[in-house]
């Protein structure tokens, strides 16, 4: 335990700031994260973090937007703030830590005497998380896809939890939130904190550029949650996205994921959010090596919504294409 | 020259097939692109090249949708469509080759005993580029960066062919017309073709995702300029960008290109297409270490349009930030 450790007092009033220690290993340095304190007081306890996957940037700056305002907006409760647990990951502009190669997100709760990801998962877990009840893990989908602005939960086994989870995530307010039935959830931190009985939910947004306008939607869903959390005041109201004002609770499965029928250049046929019916064409493939009549028809497998599209790009057999959803009924 | 060929006839009338070989060298085997000739006879003779940068998708997706259509719509000329001239960057989603690490678009004409990446250039200037009078090399900007859907061109000497250039780029009718006064044009496809007397422009869209709706942009743009060549019949319209539809003529030069002040994580504060004051606030760099007062504010050093803007990111200092354009007086 020796080492881990905030520089600063999170229990004083106001603003404080200092880092989170995350000692030294046989790999790398003792890290210093930057963490922002915002105690008003009794209230919600919320813990923010972002740059959990180095390359999804808009957490990291929505993030350092807050700390900008927030001080003064916040009523009542407290806000801890750490706007890149991962900066090795955001300095490579990469999703896994390029010391260990590990994907932070899946090595919760961490080691104190593993590898910088584990020992960085280590110290979030027993610093930041006894701080919070609430957490909101700020991140984007991959920069190889479209994904609708959303707030992403995996279902929870315990079902007052579950509803308190979903409700959170649907007080941001944005086009999508998604009930993810993931099957690779080993090691993710939401699973660690949601054992613990807190309320946790990650933002997905994006991927690939991350504009003056994706980051305005995104941090006005930050903002729509903390005033449901009645953290500021205000009336919260759905951005403006593609035209649109809207909210649909999703859920996705395993098996709404459509992989690439063979190698090729994937040609996008369809949009996140809309709505396709089963059969209609939602893609094309392009195998490089087609002179005619190579190229691959994809069609939708069921009656669904976009919930993200990959990028147009050279995809391998098998890769992830699509992502469909379906509305949840609780 | 042995080796260096079309495997078919590309004077036939109608659409005919085959591919382009590239020699094998010291670094790769002989390679094979696909090339389309689409001749219905006199008329405009029109070489459309895609996949010249690898990470550029828009480009090879949208001339293999041509392949699809034109044959039938076309109704003289003749067009030569190679849609991925860097198979091999393409397959690696990168902007080099990265057999050889060379810029394909830094190494025209090519030299027949080079590297792979100068044996592709040389193919395609020795046996391609004689074949058209106009070329269309479609390109996106890098996937890191926002970029008005544009058709780009480098100042032409011959005073003639640059207002032809300018007329043909105005032709696409996308939202930018942009004559760049770029530093480094050493050994551009542009370059080589522009001083054989061809009209020779650049489609550049992105970057970032390519999602159905740029495509769909990006070959509006590729049609209208078909229309004005008179290869298919239609009317050109402008295509809706941003809920409008317009087209500026714009200039840019290399002072231009406003550079980082610091390394850290760039917020873009503005947006493709924004027009801007001098001293108006278009980004912040925040650097990772900052707990608080760190953020350097970026203010536009001219009154401008927005060309291009660095997706939100880590930036190293100096690295190029947004890309400024102002009216073009010819």
């Amino acid at each position: 335990m020796t080492g881990t450790a905030l520089t600063f007092d999170a229990e004083a009033y106001g603003l404080s700031t200092g880092h989170l220690i995350v000692p030294e290993g046989v790999d790398c340095e003792a890290l210093s994260l930057p963490v922002f304190s915002l105690n008003k007081g009794d209230g919600p306890r919320l813990l923010i973090t972002g740059g959990n996957h180095g390359n999804e940037l808009e957490g990291p700056i929505v993030a350092r937007r807050l700390v900008e305002w927030l001080p003064e907006a916040q009523t009542c409760g407290r806000v801890i703030i750490a706007p890149e647990i991962n900066p090795l990951a955001v300095q490579a502009w990469t999703r896994n830590t390029p010391l260990d190669g590990k994907n932070l997100n899946r090595v919760f709760p961490g080691r104190a005497d593993g590898s910088v990801s584990e020992r960085i998962a280590d110290a979030v877990t027993r610093v930041l998380l006894p701080m919070a009840d609430i957490v909101f893990d700020l991140h984007s989908f991959a920069p190889t896809w479209n994904c609708a602005p959303s707030v992403v939960m995996h279902p929870v086994a315990d079902a007052e939890l579950m509803a308190r989870t979903v409700r959170m995530a649907e007080a941001f307010k944005l086009p999508v939130t998604l009930v993810w039935d993931y099957h690779d959830t080993a090691g993710m931190f939401d699973i660690v904190a949601q054992n613990q009985g807190k309320v946790f939910v990650c933002s997905e947004f994006g991927g690939g550029t991350v504009s003056a306008d994706a980051l305005a939607v995104y941090e006005a869903g930050v903002h729509n949650a903390l005033i449901a959390l009645g953290l500021v005041e205000g009336k919260a109201e759905h951005p403006i996205f593609r035209q649109r004002q809207s909210t649909r609770t999703l859920k996705t499965l395993s098996s709404d994921e459509l992989q690439s029928p063979a190698r090729g250049i994937f040609e996008p046929r369809c949009s996140i959010l809309d709505e396709v019916k089963q059969g209609d064409l939602v893609g094309v493939l392009h195998p490089l090596e087609s002179l005619s009549g190579g190229a691959v028809d994809i069609y939708a497998p069921t009656t669904s919504f976009i919930y993200a599209v990959r990028s147009g790009g050279y995809v391998e057999s098998d890769e992830e294409l699509i992502y469909f959803a379906r509305p949840l009924k609780l």
